[in-house]
């Protein structure tokens, strides 16, 4: 590893759940478990590393509580998974995690569609788990992963008032986190700028994660301008798997090696090491044969006047 | 059109040079013009037609002064021209282009592999040329396009400090702009603003265009930094055609599609139409079938909460 053990920017991989649960087919759990060692041996400190729904709407995601429990063993490692309901927040909590991401629809249309349930039944299950997590597992962090913030399929535009609006709803009802994903990827560097600025200034302490899909190609790029206005989290998946693809070479989420490379040549520490993450890939290939996985750096590899990033003198 | 006939920021098309000739199969010359005068159609207004070189090393560009000629005919396009040397230049300002681009390589090894030219051999080049122009075609821009600029394969890092005074000499020997080529596509958005607004306060005036390849999937995170720091003449290739590709998926110029994406979606104007831009590619399709085109936009379509840029009030 050619750079110290301290980070400027945190890389949370979602690939274990975001792109596990995207692809038809289920990975087998002793693949899953290497993956996720090789990726954590690989410098990464975050992994989401499931979900807590049920088998029978998500089986790949089935195993998840042997897989939290498998992931809570590796060294330098924060275990978190994602979590719709307080059914799941309970499994979740049982099964060990270390933090869970409640995925929230700012836009109402989207979150009927999608789990049929309006904002008001929405903030009851968040009620729910806080008050059970703040009654039994007062270490756990829970985190609001706003949704549709920057633009959704049902609703077209969602306003910038009504996502800090809902951001201010989630820090009352006692979330540790809010963090802003852009669904369906629409969105531009410039509504990046201006949802985190405001995020930062109305909730500081609170702001989190930036979630941006590639769909429309400019994932780095509102990546970039998250980074301009502080943030210092951002999600990414292995190989791009996952996300919302909406055509062959159309990637989901941003790709956590292009990610790293973007970071590390812009002189930010992340404690990842490319070789290493690169070569991970090769169990998230065994697991599923035949995905398409993206990402240029696994190609074309780092630039001959490539070096990591410092640590600022 | 839903947007004016101003513009912010001039989109470069380079395709027609870059990416023709950087494919092995050549375009026929009546598809060449077709595709040329779609892109003029959908709103491009400076395109880079082809290259004045010996047929011998670069048959695909034979007939860049026939599609010179063509281009002309066309409203509200500025037509320009890749010229190695005099000789390229005297035949360039003949068939009448606009503007010529002369590369220059900031790294001499550089130089000195692709074109077998030391520094000195290339200032005398660019001063004939100078000179020709300055006689005869007073009216011609010249462009040098520094290349290497942000790193080379062969020298490795290359030193701010080179590229500054490669751009002065530049300068001083009567070129009208200076714009920044990322050849190899090892460029980062800090470099980029590092060396962009370097360029812009010792060349006010001079400081032309940003030219980054995608490689290495960064190419639109440079052109984020490159705005930022005031650049506002972008390169960009229809289908992502051309650069230095270096591996099936990694495209080498970046794609014009989504670059029109990201700039409207930003607020910035382009005159662009995105539609029309898209069924530019049909044409590009028939003259180089099977050849591999890039891209998320076409793919994906705009946004449901897309706009075009409107002029600021």
């Amino acid at each position: 590893m050619g750079h110290s053990n301290e980070i400027d920017i945190l890389v949370s991989e979602v690939g274990p759940r975001d792109g596990l649960q995207s692809v038809a087919a289920t990975m087998p759990t002793e693949l899953k478990l290497k993956w996720i060692a090789a990726l954590a041996s690989a410098g990464l400190r975050e992994i989401e590393v499931g979900s807590f729904v049920s088998p029978k709407l998500l089986p790949q995601m089935a195993d998840t509580a042997a897989v939290v429990a498998f992931a809570r063993t590796l060294p330098n490692l924060f275990v978190t998974a994602l979590v719709p309901n307080l059914k799941g927040a309970e499994a979740a909590f049982k099964a060990g995690v270390q933090k869970i991401t409640m995925p929230i629809s700012v836009s109402e249309p989207h979150s009927l569609a999608n789990i049929r349930k309006t904002h008001a039944e929405v903030y009851q299950e968040v009620r729910n788990v806080v008050a059970l997590r703040n009654e039994q597992y007062p270490h756990v962090e829970i985190e609001a992963g706003l949704s549709t913030v920057f633009g959704c399929t049902i609703q077209g535009e969602v306003p910038d008032d009504d996502t800090v609006r809902m951001a201010l709803i989630m820090a009352g009802l006692g979330v540790n986190e809010v963090g802003l994903a852009d669904t369906v990827g629409y969105a531009n560097p410039t509504q990046v700028r201006r949802l985190f600025t405001r995020l930062r200034q109305e909730l500081p302490g609170i702001a989190g994660s930036a979630h941006f899909h590639n769909t429309r190609g400019q994932g780095l790029a509102n990546v970039l301008a998250a980074l301009d206005v502080g943030v210092t989290t951002i999600d990414a998946s292995q190989g791009g798997i996952g996300g919302c693809p909406y055509a062959p070479g159309a990637s989901g989420n941003i790709v956590t090696e292009d990610l790293v490379y973007l970071l590390e040549s812009m002189g930010l520490r992340t404690g990842i090491d490319i070789d290493r993450l690169v070569h991970a890939r090769e169990w998230l290939r065994q697991g599923l044969p035949g995905e398409a996985l993206y990402g240029f750096i696994p190609d074309a590899g780092v630039g001959k006047n490539f070096h990591y990033a410092q640590k600022a003198l």
